[in-house]
Parts: structure tokens; C-alpha cells; sequence
């Protein structure tokens, strides 16, 4: 079974056939009932059940289960998803020592993952060989056929322009300049995607999380590092040169400390757990993670709680500058900072509240900031670069 | 003549007809020849010969002169722009202490201008009824038909709500929570439009300013306040609760001095002119305006030079930040700032370039920031209300 037909029927957009909007809804909603499917996009039970008797004909869609949910008669219902098999999709994360790897199906359904580590300063073309060793096996191990592969997405660990280019601030100081889409299209025959990891992020909140309903948010990645994206109208703000969202240099104290990128006063430096985590790993002779430290903190761990506040209040500064610029009403925040919970959500609300022009008790409750958790934590910008290979292909840019 | 006819022109969205089309180009363009009509529109030169015709002899559009401009043959060529007469705008400005006013015809022209005081703690009905009779002697001044009028536009010293709320901050407190579309549309029997005084003014540029053929660019007026506007694919950001673009209220130093909105450190205090003006009046027992202090900088004084070159740097410090948020590429500088020139704008463009995350030197021509002076002055929050109407009305909704 090829990917040419679900590609063919994705790129159908505005989707005209029934086979077509039923295969979008499917690529953005994964299992779904007839009356769901009638319901989401509008069309006749009748002409629902002939498009999904051809889809299935064609194995296109399966049956994936029978509901056990009760309806009216009480008979059982069937659950239809897209075939895994039928198209799947490539999320690589390009990160400051490693790459992470998963293969997802069109319903999102991630099939494969992998981590590839690569020490530092290792060069694009070094990665692109992992890289490609890593899909290769992953589709044999895995049984699938590389023929279903639709696209490859890529979420860079920094700014990349518009065009694909690898901006200054970037993973290693091998990649600037590189033009991403480039490297890894001329290593594979498939159309490649890349963004910002946070603006990966943002995007696989807004087509499978958090913000699946919402037209206007910031996303904001609080773990070792601090990111961010904006996303207006459903479209994520990339900015001129791709610096759109990099929250983490706000630069807050220009006499501040050296920051990695150079200037002083980044926020990360008080906003990102980075700081805290080397005088941990420091003091305890070992290397302490977001992971440890929140596990800590939950266990009644002083030092780890203070920890957590203290980012949370530099965070809900940040927040409160974002405030004046955007003044968003939901910001959905994820990294692994983000599953400290209450003990992180409290402080940031409360600073944001101290930091903004606009305060709550002013405001309609419609005009307040809602600050939410993202529903993806380690794996966002992975399932973010596999939205960002169905929208390229014009699967979800009508968002419906 | 009354309006009604021009308003079913400019509501008629996406212009179908070509005498819509025509109506909608020449209140973007102003005064125009059938040439660039027929280049403007794609419409065969004697579709527009035709529709001229009709237009003109309803009374929609006018010949205004002969152009000198010689063209083929030498013959000297009609120029045509809506009959003035055909439909007006009102552009009204909501300031601290006093109201202003233009009149202006559906290209913009601007026809009567006023300014009336109400002193300081006035109410919302108050200047409701002072621009009621403003309105009125403005329009029998001019021997304008009050049937002629289209709509009004409200722009406000402050964050005012989509719905028209005009929030906490904002002008006097007698205004905080009152709803200025209400009030002026209980006053009026026509369409009643608001929006804050930056994001008019962004409107304004982008119509028919410095701006008209840029999707993104972020709006900065440097004046006795400093104030802002985001415009995304060329809708301006008016946030959850209308926030959006308040650079001036950007907290840079949470123990800084005390900002008249109830915050600290407050981006405004360093990089608008209010701070630097009570000093130097004070000094000199009279009122120091930013005019002045901009002609004597342009005079050689060294202490008004230093008071430019200080706004200039904080104001960069500000865009710093607003890079690092939104990387915008074009942003466009309003403001009696502004009419300093390179006074104002070589340091604004060095301090930028110290604050951002991503260097000039490492970046694409096309992917640096331009940092440009806006069309309008004192007068472009008043020709962005203007704006506000007729693309409330529909007229300039689709960009052209």
C-alpha cells in the first residue's frame, strides 16, 4: 500500500469528497464513530457509510474497535481510524547532543521512537547519516513499508528562518547557516518540513492538545531551557528570521549575567531550570534532571519546591512583559516544568498577575488570562514536526 | 447626496461590481487616473469608462483636475476621486484632557479639523456632548450634509476592549469600564467604531502610511508617552482584553519607579518623553513640549541631543525585547520621536542591535529588522479612526 493516495486525498484543500474531508477529520481527531464523522464534518450518515465502505476497500481506513459505549438500540458501535499503514510521518528532533525520532501514523498514533545520541558539535551531514540509519531501521524493525512515508518533520533546539536556514543562538555552532530543509531533502525523497522546536510545540497543541479550540495563544516551554511560541489567527508567528517566540532572550537585565547566546540578562537564566540544575548537579556530585528535581519537590523537598517558585516568578515576569506586547488570554505551558503542577502554576499566575498592565479584578472574565498545562511534555516538538508535515501538505491548514 | 448610496459600495465585500471596485481604490488611493484605475483593478479600460460614467453622474466620484503628466499622444489626462460630498468619516481623539476632531472624505482628505479642552477628570458624557456639538457646527461650517456622514471612529489614550470597553489605565478614571461605542452610538445615529490610539495610528500606516505594502510590522510611537501596535497579516493584535501593543507599560525593572498605570519600571518612564519634559519644564518654570525639545536638539542644544540619544536607547532596549518576542521586520516609528531623525533613529537602530537575539552581520538582507519613520505625525491616530471606519464598513477589509 503506497502514500501516494492519502497524500493525494490530504492535498485535496479545501477537501471537496466525502473520502477526503473524512480523511482529514480522521488525520486530526485519530479513532472515530460514523455518527462522529457525520456529526464533525456535516455530511449524511449514507454518504458517510459509502466513503468509508470505498476508504476501507482501499485500506485506507480500518476498523480499529467496537465501542462499548451504549446508543440508543444498545447495540455496539464501530470505531473507524485511518490505516497506519496507509500513510506515516517522520517527527525528528534536532537537539544539542542528540536526535529523537518518531515514526507517527496520519491519526497521530506514534508507531516507533527512537534517540540517537551524537556528542557534541557533531556536523549536519553526521546527523543526516544518523538520521537516515535510524528511519531505515525503524520501518524495517517496525514492518513498514518506506513507501508510506508522507514527509519528514523537523524540530530544530533553535530560530530557523522562514526558508529553513539555521539561525546564530542554534544547537552547535556547526549548524548556522545550514539550510535544514535542504540537508535532509537531499538525503531523502520526501518533502521535508522545519521549525523551532517551541513553534513545533505550539502547533501540536493546537492540532492535538491544549489548544485545539483556540485561535490566539502563547505556548511557553519551561524545563532546562525556556521557549516559546506565538500563535495568531492558528498560524504560529515565526518572525522575520525566525526568532519569533524566543522568549528565553528577553533580554530582563541588560547588566545581568552572560547568557549562551551572548547577550546578558536572558531570561532563561532565571526563568529556565538550567541555572538551578548545574549548582544541584554541583553540589550533589551528580547529574540532576527537571525530572529528578520536580520528583523531589513533589516529596516535600525545600530547597527543590524554592527551586520551582523561584523559576515560576521569573516566568510570571516574563509572562507579565509577554502581557504588555500580546496580552494573550490562554497561554499553555509545557516542558517538563510544566508537571511540577500547583507548586509551579500557583507563583506563575500570582507574578504574572503583579507583572501585567491589565489586572483580573478589572477584567470580564472572557478578557482574563487562562494559564493552562500542555498536553504533551517530552514529546511535543516530536508530534509537533509530524502536524507540521500534514499541514505542509495541506491536511490541516484549513483547520477543519 | 446622501451617504447611503457609497456605504452599499463599500459594503458590497468582496467587490463585485466594478463601480465597487473602483470606490473601494479610490478610497484607499485617493485621487487617481482611468490608467491606474484600470492597472489597480485589472478591469478593462472601457469597463472603467463606463462605470466612471455612472459613478460620476450619481455624484460618487468627481474629476478633480488634468493631470500635466504627458502620455502618448501629449494629452493632458483626467484625474477622478470620490466626490468628497459622497461620504464623510469622522476621526475623533480621546486624550487626556481634550477631544480632537477631523472630518474627512471617503479618500481620506482631510476636511475640518478641531480640537476642544474638557480639563482634566472630564466624564464619558461629557465629551459625548461636546463632540455632538462639535460634530454638528463642524459639518454646517463646512456646508456638509450631516446625511453624508458614513460612520465614526473613536480612537482612545488606552486599552479599549474588543467589545469597545475601554479598560483600567486608560484616560481618566471616570472612563474605566464604560463601553465608548455605546456612548457615542446613544449620540449618533450612525456607525460608532473604537480602538486604541496606537492601533488606530498602525491602521493608519498601514492604509495609507508607511506600511501599505507590508503583511507584518510592529507600530511604536515615541511621543510623551511611548505606545504600540502589532499588526500580523495586516489585522492589528488588539489582545484578549486590548492589551495588545501597550510597549509603554513593558515592566524592565520590577524596582523601578512607580508608573502612573500602578506598575514598576515601566518601559514608558526611560523611553517616552514624560519623565525628561517635567524636568526640563520645571528647570525652565514654563511647559517644554517634545516639539521644542526636538528644534532645540536640532539647534545644537547638547542637554535636549542627550534626552533624544536616552529615549532612543531605552526605546531600543524596548524593540530588544519585542524582537526577541516577535522578530518583526519591519517596525515603524510614530510620535513627535520620530520627527527627530537620525537624532533619534542611529541610536534606536545601535541599541536594537545590542538587545536582540539575532545579529545583523548573521542575518539575510531580507531578514533584518528596518527600523522606518511613520507617515503620520500628531495626525495619525485620527486618520487611523478614519480608516477604522471604512474598514469597519467592509471597504478595506480584503487589503485591495
Amino acid at each position: 500500500l503506497s502514500g501516494s493516495e492519502i497524500i493525494a486525498l490530504l492535498k485535496d484543500h479545501p477537501a471537496r469528497t466525502p473520502e477526503a474531508r473524512i480523511v482529514r477529520c480522521m488525520s486530526e481527531r485519530g479513532a472515530i464513530t460514523a455518527a462522529d464523522l457525520a456529526r464533525a464534518t456535516g455530511l449524511a450518515r449514507s454518504t458517510i457509510s459509502t466513503a468509508l465502505s470505498e476508504l476501507r476497500s482501499a485500506k485506507i481506513v480500518i476498523e480499529v474497535a467496537q465501542s462499548m459505549e451504549v446508543r440508543g438500540a444498545g447495540r455496539p458501535t464501530s470505531v473507524f481510524s485511518l490505516n497506519p499503514r496507509a500513510g506515516t510521518c517522520i517527527g525528528l528532533h534536532v537537539g544539542l547532543s542528540s536526535l529523537r525520532l518518531i515514526v507517527a501514523d496520519v491519526s497521530h498514533a506514534v508507531l516507533h521512537h527512537d534517540e540517537i545520541g551524537l556528542g557534541l558539535d557533531y556536523t549536519p551531514q553526521a546527523a543526516m547519516r544518523k538520521a537516515r540509519t535510524a528511519i531505515t531501521d525503524a520501518y524495517r524493525r517496525s514492518g513498514l513499508s518506506p513507501h508510506s512515508l508522507l514527509g519528514i518533520g523537523v524540530a530544530v533546539a533553535g530560530p530557523v528562518a522562514p526558508d529553513g536556514r539555521i539561525q546564530r543562538a542554534s544547537i552547535v555552532p556547526n549548524w548556522a547557516g545550514v539550510n535544514i530543509r535542504h540537508v535532509f531533502a537531499s538525503a531523502f525523497e520526501t518533502a521535508v518540513f522545519a521549525d523551532n522546536e517551541s513553534n513545533c510545540s505550539a502547533l501540536a497543541e493546537m492540532t492535538w492538545g491544549a489548544a485545539t479550540d483556540i485561535d490566539d495563544f502563547v505556548y511557553v516551554k519551561i524545563d532546562v531551557g525556556l521557549g516559546g511560541a506565538i500563535v495568531v489567527q492558528r498560524r504560529v508567528v515565526t518572525g522575520a528570521a525566525g526568532a519569533g517566540g524566543e522568549f528565553g532572550h528577553i533580554s530582563i537585565d541588560p547588566n545581568g549575567g552572560l547568557c549562551r547566546c551572548g547577550n546578558r540578562g536572558c531570561l532563561e537564566l532565571t526563568a529556565g531550570f538550567r541555572t538551578v540544575l548545574e549548582r544541584m548537579s554541583h553540589r550533589q556530585k551528580r547529574s540532576v534532571t527537571v525530572e529528578d528535581l520536580v520528583e523531589r519537590a513533589f516529596g516535600g523537598d525545600v530547597d527543590c519546591v524554592e527551586a520551582i517558585a523561584g523559576i515560576a516568578e521569573a516566568a510570571g515576569r516574563g509572562l507579565g512583559i509577554i502581557g504588555s506586547i500580546l496580552n494573550p488570554g490562554v497561554v499553555v505551558v509545557g516542558g517538563f516544568g510544566a508537571t511540577a503542577g500547583p507548586l509551579l502554576f500557583d507563583r506563575l499566575n500570582d507574578s504574572y498577575e503583579r507583572h501585567t498592565l491589565l489586572k483580573r479584578a478589572q477584567l470580564a472574565e472572557a478578557q482574563r488570562l487562562r494559564i493552562v498545562p500542555a498536553r504533551f511534555t517530552t514529546d511535543g516538538s516530536l508530534m509537533g514536526a509530524v502536524a507540521l508535515v500534514l499541514r505542509g501538505l495541506g491536511a490541516l491548514q484549513g483547520g477543519g
